[in-house]
């Protein structure tokens, strides 16, 4: 089911696909002071062609607690890519010496692209402003840890809909359940994609536009928060403007369902204040936590025997 | 007879040491989702002071799959040597800390001062324009490989024949064979230096300098294909002047001899247009591929028990 | 006694403790060509937000001699820490991902911050300009192997004993035993902190501070040298004229005690010419080499069962 597949959308799984994944990640969970040998011998290599902290890391983590064994393609302005090399022949050359292939890339397709011209699995750690399907495995599988369940819940995304891969590949990880609604938060300007929409009404999925928390934060379950970048804002003081109503202060916390989550798939700026993190709804570092079993369950899946 | 021994130059191997290299390689050909256990509890430090991604990663690919590990010196404006520290200390520290290193360096010569410091095996990852030995190991085992033989073939080597070093190692690698002619095909500037011809003379081995082809295409068994550099030029239209006749077209091919095989050490730029990729003669990639094989046996044999 | 503590200051260790680090490091200093299996399935993050090579590099052979695996923050442009994240952040995923943590920062009191919020050991590689624990114990190692014993020795501590926290911390280290004397010599502006006096006085230390080495030489059992960085000097002239006096000359060298030994924690640039290298006072490069085995001991210490 999962063994020698690509993985480019969050889309490409079924529910049944992330059941197998979620039970599997359960089991390494206290990975911590261990090594797992499922996957010894193997090697993973990196091409990062954008920077990456958490994914990058809790990639090689996960594949050393297996016993594997991961190669970097290195920055960019060091390798063959500076020298003129074509991507194509990068992914060739990586499917010739590695046993799979991370790849994170600025452009959309990109990872489709390679998983065209590589023999081995190719792995989506985030490319263009739509996909990054394992960010998406984390924060799904931690709202199941967290709450038990996804199906009947009502989800709120806030931050850059636009431009951020993260919060899209949530949304589209979302219509897999049962959701009872989801409220879309953002400045008009970072306002989820036609595309996302589209696909939610297809899906028939209840939806809504809002450009604060303030009417809706009470019917949440999960709230996913993503940084807002300055650099979106062709006007800054149009940026100074709506900046205040992106921040998850303890006020407004403070009117929300008991049970809430709060999750980011995080480097976080100044959109959660410090001061939440002692908050019981403060979700977002056992989130972080998270990737590195379920990174490990997806590549014992589909690198194992 | 590899036991603990440096491997600065091709020249420095006998056939029959490449014979042992090629028996060893040809068994760890099967690499794929494997490990070896050769190297196990032996370091690797990898010391690439100029950028490289083949080389490198086919040593880490190479290291890992014998067992082995891997520390890489790092990139130089973030190491000692940006602090002031001679290459002679930052070798003696590699050899201090590692059981072999590989350099890479800009300036000729600097892998034979590394071999003359260190206590452990240097292997030179590429020196100066003349020395890239494993890559013309790994030029030559696909010859073997493909062709069965060595011996008695005709090769014609072109691109820039003056600054690139795996060009030149490949010469210097062909002149242990009973090579029927060498072609060497290059613009009148980049022609190879004259320590290279000469040394062809005194190994008795048949050349001509030629500055297209056309002539010679029909005559080759080994097409070797190289990179001719913009910068190389002082005259930029002097470049665009010759560049067309650099480039190995399926016209050209289509006059050559059946069993043609065509190689390049990578990355390629427009010198092998990607219509070329899909022919029987283009064997590149196979190439390339046998650069993780190839430096497991080297490896192997200097480090192993 | 070790097992999970943070590595923060030298003076966090006791006499005893180091005994017992010295006898453990002895036991590893047999490492070429072996790997011991004492960190097996353990993770060490190297957070290096300063430049390093020694002591990165000497972390990673360490880590991986112990059958550990090693993995690297990264370069800080190119992590989240570019996005705005903060340290401590950082340091709750490293914290969330590996088993224990190295740090190196600029700023004093980094690494001291990192324990607090991680729930793993954190080891300073360095912060500051005083704090380097762990070159601290290579170099009273290096004294105690070399010498035979550290109780009794007078010791001279030469070079920028203002900034270097390789100076700083090596004379803190001192403190823990009974040191006849300490000759501080450096120039005027770059004299030993106030603070490092201070803690001499009330450790009851002999000590006397000294622009050259002309009137002491003859005394001293150690001679440990620092590197001066032109850059501490606001006028480049003042730097010139001092510059001769904190160069280890054969001839001064040539007053010295028949045993004393010569000290660097490497890079080193001009302060010890080459001519000294092969005189048998020159121990920084078997010091550089103990790092290696003192790390080992200190990690199998502290993460060990």
């Amino acid at each position: 089911m999962f063994k020698g597949r690509d993985v480019i959308s969050i889309l490409d799984f079924s529910r049944s696909d992330l059941k197998t994944l979620f039970d599997t990640a359960r089991y390494f969970e206290e990975f911590k002071g261990r090594v797992f040998d499922y996957l010894r011998g193997r090697i993973l290599a990196l091409a990062f062609f954008e920077p990456s902290t958490r994914t990058r890391l809790s990639f090689e983590v996960a594949m050393k607690r297996l016993g594997g064994e991961v190669v970097h393609l290195g920055e960019i302005k060091r390798t063959s890519i500076a020298k003129g090399e074509s991507l194509a022949d990068t992914i060739v050359m990586l499917s010739n010496y590695a046993d799979a292939i991370v790849i994170r890339h600025r452009l959309e397709g990109a990872a489709k692209f390679a998983a065209e011209i590589a023999d081995v699995p190719v792995i989506n750690g985030g490319d263009g402003s739509q996909h990054h399907p394992t960010q998406a495995m984390i924060d799904l599988y931690t709202i199941w840890r967290e709450l038990g369940k996804i199906d009947g819940l009502t989800v709120g995304v806030i931050g850059d809909l636009k431009y951020g891969r993260a919060a899209c590949s949530f949304i589209y990880g979302l219509t897999l359940f049962d959701i009872e609604k989801i409220y879309l938060v953002s400045p008009l300007i970072l306002r989820v994609r036609p595309e996302v929409k589209d696909y939610l009404k297809k899906s028939e999925i209840k939806f809504e536009e809002k450009e604060g928390l303030e009417d809706i934060i009470e019917e949440l379950d999960v709230l996913y928060v993503t940084r807002i970048q300055k650099e979106r804002f062709p006007d800054p003081s149009e940026y100074e403007k709506v900046k205040g109503s992106y921040i998850v202060t303890p006020e407004i916390l403070s009117k929300s369902k008991k049970n809430l989550i709060v999750l980011h798939p995080l480097p976080r700026v100044y959109e959660i204040p410090y001061e939440i993190d002692k908050l019981p709804c403060a979700k977002y570092f056992i989130q972080a936590k998270y990737g590195v079993p379920v990174r490990m369950a997806l590549l014992k899946l589909i690198m194992g025997e």
